[in-house]
């Protein structure tokens, strides 16, 4: 709906990619919907995975020993940490709906979206002991992790050899997400697209572009084991 | 033993850490017993975690559009990876036992050992369709992920708030090293160490060089839904 903001942190190297033209499809369809869609196109910016001391601006709070948590923690709080992540916090703290889009690699996400996560979800801006979980300090945000796989279907099945696909989500989106407080929508999986059609592949960006149009009236997820393991 | 040979990827910031004396321990015992013991320790090497088209020296085998798995294993096969992924495919070829040490990160490893994993164990190296998982090119390896935490035992614990530690070593143990064909000892975990005094620290690091006098009579787990989810 008009007014709605959007992050998509998007990983993949190559624009032409079905990872790509998911991004632009939903760059579209929601700014079509009036909603203002801002990108962080990871490997475009040459985004930091590494957390390292680079991350804090001018003294460290114990430089006798470095400790990440802490440092970042104290830097934020002076407002001391680097701009490339007061930027994406920005972007964070002012959006409705984080989309990550992204290749699978090796049951999650590519390193560098990692990195997004390791170094801009720090303490102080998006959890603060006890306010983690369902009280995380970034509440009242929905998030969805849209990815396309190497596996097929089947492979990812329940009895499949790679096991239910829903016991790789729960780092993501339980140890990450709903640590922060944010709600969890169903995740959006295109399984095996380099070993199906043009055709099949077409199909899948539209099929993208038509739950996009109902996107605001889904609950989220239960996201408790029950939804992962059960 | 005398002659086994172990690789110790690294990923801490701070020697003076516990992970840095865990590492330091692993070394020292692992070289007692007359292992030969190599450490990439990563953030000193400034292991770069990104997936790009700098990972391929010379021409790409598709320059139109740019596909990061198809690329690096084309690249793998005449002998074109860069330089630091070659040596890092080294040491594991090498290695009869891989021991990750890290703090956990978001419920799984730090990017910068992300990617490792995303650049080093490329397709034609450590698997190759249809030699995944039992048959994966790097069998009759070993594995181990030593690792501390953040969280306490009680909320990894099964009914806890950040559900049994087990489901986040799914990804890992079997998303990775299982599919690589590599089998898996049971992980070693340091609960929040930042919380307790230093007197316990120290039995942690007592009862890590421990474990390690007995390791290699372990028996790998039985890596199947049934280890991480039952």
């Amino acid at each position: 709906p008009p007014g709605r903001k959007v992050l998509i942190v998007y990983a993949h190297q190559e624009p032409k990619s079905l990872n790509g033209s998911l991004k632009r499809v939903a760059v579209e369809e929601l700014s079509k919907q009036g909603c203002s869609v801002t990108v962080s196109d990871l490997y475009a910016m040459q985004f930091e995975p590494r957390a390292t001391r680079n991350d804090i601006v001018g003294c460290l709070h114990n430089s006798e020993e470095f400790n990440y948590g802490v440092e970042t923690w104290e830097a934020y709080k002076r407002g001391g940490l680097s701009s490339d992540l007061i930027e994406e916090q920005k972007k964070v703290q002012e959006a409705d709906l984080l989309i990550f889009q992204f290749p699978l690699y090796w049951f999650s996400m590519p390193a560098i979206m990692k990195g997004w996560m390791d170094r801009v979800l720090v303490q102080g801006f998006a959890h603060e002991f006890p306010n983690c979980y369902d009280s995380g300090l970034l509440k009242n945000k929905l998030a969805l992790f849209s990815f396309t796989t190497g596996g097929s279907r089947e492979m990812y099945a329940k009895g499949g050899i790679s096991g239910d696909i829903r016991y790789l989500l729960w780092p993501m989106q339980h140890g990450i997400m709903h640590f922060c407080g944010v709600k969890v929508l169903a995740p959006h999986i295109c399984f095996a697209p380099e070993y199906v059609s043009e055709e099949k592949r077409k199909e899948m960006l539209t099929a993208w572009a038509q739950r996009l149009k109902t996107l605001w009236k889904e609950e989220p997820i239960n996201c408790s084991p029950e939804w992962y393991f059960k």
